[in-house]
């Protein structure tokens, strides 16, 4: 599926402030407002705990054990956008460090998502720069291939186009696509302002089988308490 | 991405005469035509040994534990179809038995691509009736909830588009877009027709060293043979 | 929850003539009938293909890297009995060769269901001694830890008491408990009574979606036909 | 093995004072104590570092994709309990969060123990709610299947009873049986009351070897020692 | 540890005579007889059953997604050798397929053992080369970086020196380093020896507990028959 | 390979200043300075976040479930020492804990790594004792069979000789030969030197393209840029 070679200068961003929206509302809530997809697989897992951000995609394929295109795909940053890296086959060396981190921070980046592993972590938790990686490995890479720049890619089991909206915090990774953005985030939202009630509700001890109504459809189903 | 409970009828297939051609050629072949891509994850293998076929692409997505979408896909399957089932969470449930089999059979379908799991496999064995799957298992599944039929969907890391050529045989499961199906058919019979050649002159004893003419760029590369 | 270092001799085993019924309906339809539970997680594997078999569940319990009890099991097989081994903590070395296939073969067991690996597959294959292992390995054992025999034992996942009915094949290995045995034999026979008629049927091209009525439910859960 | 759509109102629980006297003693402690027996696999981590606790089992056994009977476990729990999840087939769906966390907790439940996914591990995390899981994911569940509360259950390759004590820590999660209960803790105190003297003799060099008479034993076995 | 960038032309094989030995034997058998070391990952398993092979090692050192280094390794192949293929990183890539197969068959190789993927599996299959591998998979590599060949590598866990023997069948492969050989053979063959008089009791329904005089051990061990 | 039942008392350690030089440069640019070798496979994870050691290694080869000879090895520590741990066959036991910490720790152990589990992580952390390993488990080992200590031993994937010199940090594990440390140390130095320059630079917007002066390599390859 995967043109090779090419790097697409001009992409349309999602809306920069209905993405950076998104951050606030954390991966889960923005996954059950899509519709519950968008998700990349659970493998891909934070350097560090607590960091929760959004951006628009710069697209980067590349192939195992060769990490020329992130340089390439640094040029391609704009202040706002988050780097999704995917591969051809599947590897876990150390394609990116604190040298790349510096780099892709001074373009504007807000983090790292690569279906691959990343080294150097202690300093790039140090600088706060998130990554979200498969892997943790200090295995170095060449640059002797050409991949892509701002492709589609599958990431992590999951469709991206460049331009599409990422959020990324302790749960995962989804992808939002550009043209479904808006009504994701009026989705999330509403859902959102749903939860305050129903934890305060749950905090004193009410039940979500009451809340929700869920005993005449469990009976329903067939479920039988004994005693 | 996924746009969920919908059925597309009309599809866009690729080139009957042409999809037909890869099934000869090998997933190998039409992979390093494709320019070294499409092929699905290698965690996705054969049920039996020997099938060698191709197809064009019904898809269908698939929720963990629910095979309610095979029964709506097998309606829209045409002969000469190969039937792609992707998945919105890992599962190895075994979502197709002989009954299914039977099903697609009778409707025309050349195989089943699925990444998840089958089950009666000694059946689809004894029936030929040719499956690559991530996995192997008697736990059955229910029909409770709408998945997709005909829409674009990632299958073992890999981007499937309703209509598209797949072909599949020992070494994997590769996936040709519909528009680049007349091009990599005429790459692959280029090197394909080259090989024979190729392995005649192995066969006599000439080293690739000598054929590929790599003796030169090693030696450039640093190569040191030491006695 | 083990119990080590004992051999419980007299188990009270399921119905011999309901255990032997067991193997010709297959571990996907027995699964079915018991209301799809009972199945060892799939990384069980038979280690030649179209083994089906079933027998009464002699239990073992070993430690890893630790042969011994299963030489201990070897005096507790009946005729009609199938061995069932669970390991302390995993391990995949090669607990079970030819030697321990030629007594528990002359003991009147049939296969081995072990979560662990075996070894001499080849000469087993030629045997036709069969077994489920989560492995193959060469690698070999010591005789110096006690574990247990005969009492309830966790394998791959699934809860076996002594005595049980077990059936595998193919796609698998299913765990009967002893007082279910006859209840699951009636149901799994109604399921496979019903299954020629339906395989008629798709394989006239009748569709499951008509065969099961699902044209309705599946419109009351929204699905959109698009043309 | 399971029973379905059924929930056991009545559970005889361990002691209280001795189930909460093993969180102290921690995991490995414990299951020394136990014979080195009843810990879960040790893919089940918990969300963040430095939890410690114990309590006794709600249990409840879960479909893929499908969290329902957590909450129809909720009502079930009374100060004191941990709740343990296990599934019909594998899983990594995040089937608790936040709300689930806030209703568990207003109940009384020490922790969640759960054989598939989890989500809002930030917010777990802030509530200190600790849960011990084999995966973390924003993929959220549906409800509809009856599964079961407080029947025996394998969670993570562990028969757990509805009331037995379960302890969890860094280092894993221990399950020891009701009736097995007050002599494991006598034993795993046995235990501790020696460690003190043996890490102080440690702390000043003495060598195990010294202080466990090994050296003999190894010279029995053969042990050579080169210069 | 690895030196890169070098052909060894010259190394010390094992005594042929001896190496041709141990393919009789098996790697069970001939692991045993090493004092139970010496066999790689049980991940590495054969693209086809039945195989049984021994050979002098020619080893190479391969990056991930590059064989240069196999048409390197080809022009050192001589009669009776078997090439061992390590990796700096792990990859699943396809590195090998019927050219090279047929390359290394015309130089008198026995078989290829590489800790990465093959393909055409079909063909060798046919061809009756043998491979043992961690994968299977379509994918092709390029022809970019140095490796090494006749360099100590580690192939799936396990050291190999160039001019090692090796073993390899249905149940792993096993390295035998060249000054131990003919110790293990020796020893081998003692082991073989008894086996037949084993099996005959053992056929005959005489336990491995008698024979081997376990009753006693056991007892004293603490094992208890309950009745 | 491995030779069994032995202690090698006198090895050769390398360099003692060097070797401590290697920690402050970590594991990434040591691993770059060897030519990109050396690393362990990236499953070797740190315990808690942030260790940063070098040591010289006292190895252990072990048996699965078997702790015996780490109490032997800790009688071979030296100030400065860091022991490493291979395994015969796979296993995630929890091998070491707090009591063995202490004693390595007063002997003068820097740091264990192990290929296998460990335990006791929440007392290792605050006893601020650093560990790699594969796995954490509280499973405890037994002592009965005898390894070695002070051999070539294959740990996650690599080769170690006793006294070789090993750094670790949360990047992964990498090992120095003994006679290859003067020079990788010098190449290591050099490589982390450069880097403060480079830092600044991309700090300032310069991209790497420019710096590393990709540009015309990266059109030489064929790269297109589309607007």
């Amino acid at each position: 599926m995967y043109e090779l070679g090419v790097v697409y200068r001009r992409i349309e961003r999602a809306d920069r402030r209905d993405t950076e929206a998104l951050a606030a509302l954390g991966s889960a809530t923005v996954h059950e407002a899509m519709g519950r997809v968008g998700l990349m697989k659970p493998y891909m897992r934070p350097i560090y705990a607590g960091a929760q951000v959004s951006g628009t995609a710069v697209t980067v394929l590349l192939h195992p054990g060769d990490n020329w295109m992130l340089h390439v795909a640094a040029e391609q940053i704009e202040p706002g956008d988050l780097v999704v890296a995917a591969l051809t086959s599947e590897c876990t060396d150390g394609y990116f460090g604190d040298l790349l981190a510096t780099s892709f921070k001074a373009r504007g980046a807000r983090a790292l998502v690569i279906d691959a592993g990343v080294r150097d972590v202690k300093t790039l938790t140090e600088m706060q720069f998130p990554v979200w990686s498969r892997a943790i490995s200090a295995k170095g890479t060449i640059k002797a291939t050409l991949g892509s720049v701002n492709i589609p890619v599958v990431c992590a089991g999951m469709l991206v186009h460049p331009g599409d909206a990422i959020v990324a915090d302790d749960d995962g990774v989804v992808c939002v696509p550009r043209d479904r953005l808006a009504q994701t985030l009026t989705a999330a939202r509403a859902r959102e302002a749903n939860e305050g009630a129903k934890r305060t509700q749950l905090a004193q001890g009410v039940l979500g089988l009451d809340m929700y109504k869920m005993r005449e459809p469990l009976e329903k189903a067939g479920l039988r308490y004994i005693d």
